[in-house]
């Protein structure tokens, strides 16, 4: 088991808390990510990360020994330089092309997927990168370690832990839905077996909605025939006389501290640049990454709808549009990244007028500009076909100093918490969508703050820490 | 209720038994169809049966007269004279790109569909058909008469005559698949309720396989909130007090029929051609409609890959496949056309030589050439994507002279039957598809012989008159 530091709480996912650049000068940049996982293992004390070197420098980065490091001191960085090849096939196309394609209902299936030989190529280089996680977590982890293992791109290495290091206590979250089984049941049934095997291998599976937990307890049983205990919000799945837990933890937002980042000086210039632009008109506002899951056109679809249907806006109303890139290697993310530029222009063409842009679309990945919009938005559109979660639901109203309202996709899985205080639509629904934006737009002050107040309590009701707690605690309960 | 002759057995469906078309010299021209249904009904007697003008012809044959006719004296013809803009956005828009979409999970769901001004503008169209059919059969129909209303074009007939004549005895029969309760919800859920409600207004809801009959019962849970009693095949539904029987009647061929075309001189004459280009080659054949949900570029793909993996077949097979062009008003069938035939020409530019053509891609609706195929057929590949049953894994081990193997997709109804003496592939796994066909090519004689039997006896089980005959038998029960 080679050399064994006491690491006693691992983390791993394929993006890290650190990723490398490569400078002018050819010097190796680091840069520490944030997202809900790094803040919420920060209260969690010493801890090892574990993940993959996702580019050339960070691949650099590994060889000089600069991504072995401690993050504030308390998280030690393990990064894994895997073969460019094989991280390739593992992470664009078997886990971004197809795992994430398949729980987000996104196949266009009279053409794809396709499991040919090329498929199962990739398949075992999805493999041999997840072993790659399992062997290294299982050489350094301490005795009775708990190891929170995250996400769709590491789905076998549960199984392939227990197989290595029994005496772990390994919990798997997925931060994605998970497809109902007629849709599992496009990949090839070995491999729906060999993922299902591969999460139920931990003590502990979890998802951010009792839905998408539902849809995998479903799975279970279609597939391996498994006995499950539901209880509404998780449950339990026994196959072969071992039993998993599967519980329900939806994660949210710290309300202080996304405020306090808001409060910072480069939201203010922005928020100062958007004011002159938008000229006192009201807002509709939508960030999202650039993914065919976010439901971009229909948005735009659903915008143009209400110009045409109430005339009177025209002039008056704004739709504020933060996208940024996304998955740029995968064709079809490059194809929607243009179609929705195209949407954009002709919609702007079809109803803009000299002193009036009725769309502003901003194609970039910049946070201060995205809490600036959040603080000037009259309503938030998060209309996703299929979302885990939905964390810009959950956000824009803690920042918001309009009283945003919030339409919110019933697919999204932020809908559950907020659904009673959101403006809750079928995201297929253009129209009830347009509905939606204009009744927002109707709505009273009082109406508006009450919403709002209820947004931020749901919002801020399981923050990253506690979040992460509770996948600790799940497997401190295995005893 | 105007003049009702006494019209005690009534068929609606979309496409009726006779047609018209416009000759050179501007005569009109009658062609009579065929088909389970016509087959099935010849023996039940007197019968009128509605159905739409689907041509400028057939409009122009209404307004002569010469479309109220009777076929072979059982069956009079009733067509109606939709105004064409209605019945093109009922039949093109929402029944064959929207329903039909829905059921046999066609979308592809980062673009479509919409549900916009347009669409509902659409569902009003469809509500008229459906509305048409529903006024003439309330007037037309004799007392208590028995009502056969066909498949998901006129999902909304029952629910508009049971208001109109609740004397009727109302069945209807889906051809197609059902959605499952996850992709039905697309659907605007307004439109899902008056969809599922259309339905349950029938004393007898029919359905091709047990599985269509299953998700059709989990949206009635689902979004009506029924109280369901499922029997595994089947079962009832109750909503509102009212109970609707829901019944699986498996359609499938006249085996004797069926021999005693093939028999007919253009089948030999067909057959005697294809012999001669096929040079003694092994064959494996397909005949299709050139339709989303028949999977034919997979099955390209997947013929590819065993050329790949078995260079000895080079030269040695041949893949025949007949399409039959479809719905060339529809954009996504125009477009797949396109990619069928590029797909073959490129497989036959990677494999061909100039002595062997691997593929030979005929696109023409030819019944004798199809039959001729299904005669010299070593393997038929019948591996839709979603299937309500799929004829031709029924008919083509019938009519097969030299033991044809079926490879058959397990999401085809046709699977449910024929699935033991078959070899059953995901449409999705091209690779596990290409060694189906190998192990196709393989099969000992004995086993072929032995299994073709069971197709054919599981092929004519249940042959057009008998499934006619369940549909009126499950009406009779309601007394």
């Amino acid at each position: 088991v080679g050399t064994r530091p006491e690491t006693a709480l691992v983390v791993a996912s394929n993006r890290g808390p650190l990723s490398f650049t490569t400078s002018a000068t050819g010097d190796l940049v680091g840069r520490r990510g944030g997202g809900g996982l790094v803040a919420g293992l920060s209260a969690l004390g010493p801890a090892t990360w574990f993940c993959a070197a996702m580019s050339e420098a960070d691949r650099q980065a590994v060889r000089t020994g600069a991504a072995v490091a401690d993050r504030g001191g308390d998280v030690r960085v393990r990064m894994l330089d895997l073969p460019a090849d094989i991280f390739d096939a593992a992470y664009s196309r078997i886990a971004n092309r197809t795992l994430w394609f398949v729980h987000h209902l996104l196949f266009d299936l009279a053409r794809s997927p396709s499991f040919g030989a090329s498929f199962h190529a990739d398949w075992q280089a999805y493999r041999s990168y997840n072993a790659t996680f399992a062997d290294a977590i299982a050489d350094e982890a301490a005795a009775d370690a708990t190891v929170l293992v995250q996400d769709y791109h590491l789905a076998l290495v549960p199984a392939l832990l227990r197989h290595r290091r029994p005496d772990l206590r390994v919990g798997h979250f997925c931060h994605t839905p998970w497809a109902p089984p007629d849709y599992l049941q496009l990949l090839p049934v070995e491999v729906v077996r060999e993922l299902l095997r591969g999460h139920l291998a931990a003590d502990s599976v979890g998802f951010l909605s009792p839905r998408w937990a539902a849809d995998f307890l479903a799975c279970c049983v279609r597939f391996l025939g498994a006995e499950v205990a539901s209880t509404g919000a998780g449950g339990t799945v026994t196959v072969d006389g071992r039993t998993t837990m599967v519980g329900v933890h939806p994660l949210g937002v710290d309300v202080d501290d996304l405020r306090t980042r808001a409060a910072h000086r480069d939201v203010e210039d922005r928020r100062a640049t958007l004011e002159r632009r938008l000229g006192g008109r009201r807002v509709v506002v939508r960030v999202d990454r650039a993914e065919l899951s976010k439901n971009i056109l229909r948005g735009f679809d659903a915008y143009a709808e209400l110009l045409r249907r109430r005339p009177d806006l025209v002039g008056e109303v704004v739709h504020l549009v933060h996208v940024y890139p996304s998955r740029t290697d995968v064709p079809e993310y490059r194809d929607y990244a243009v179609a929705v530029r195209e949407a954009a222009a002709a919609l702007v063409a079809e109803f803009g007028r000299p002193d009036w842009e009725p769309l502003l679309l901003e194609v970039q990945d910049d946070l201060a500009a995205a809490l600036a919009a959040y603080q000037l938005a009259d309503v938030v559109l998060a209309n996703p076909v299929r979302d885990g979660m939905n964390l810009v639901a959950k956000e824009a109203p803690v920042v918001s100093e309009r009283d945003a309202v919030l339409v919110v996709s019933d697919q999204a899985g932020a809908a559950d918490e907020l659904g009673a205080a959101a403006l809750v639509v079928n995201p297929f629904d253009v129209t009830a969508t347009a509905s939606a934006l204009e009744q927002a737009l109707a709505m009273p002050a009082a109406e508006r703050a009450d919403r709002r107040a209820e947004l931020v309590r749901a919002a801020g009701a399981c923050p990253p820490a506690q979040w992460v707690r509770a996948q600790v605690d799940a497997l401190a309960r295995r005893d």
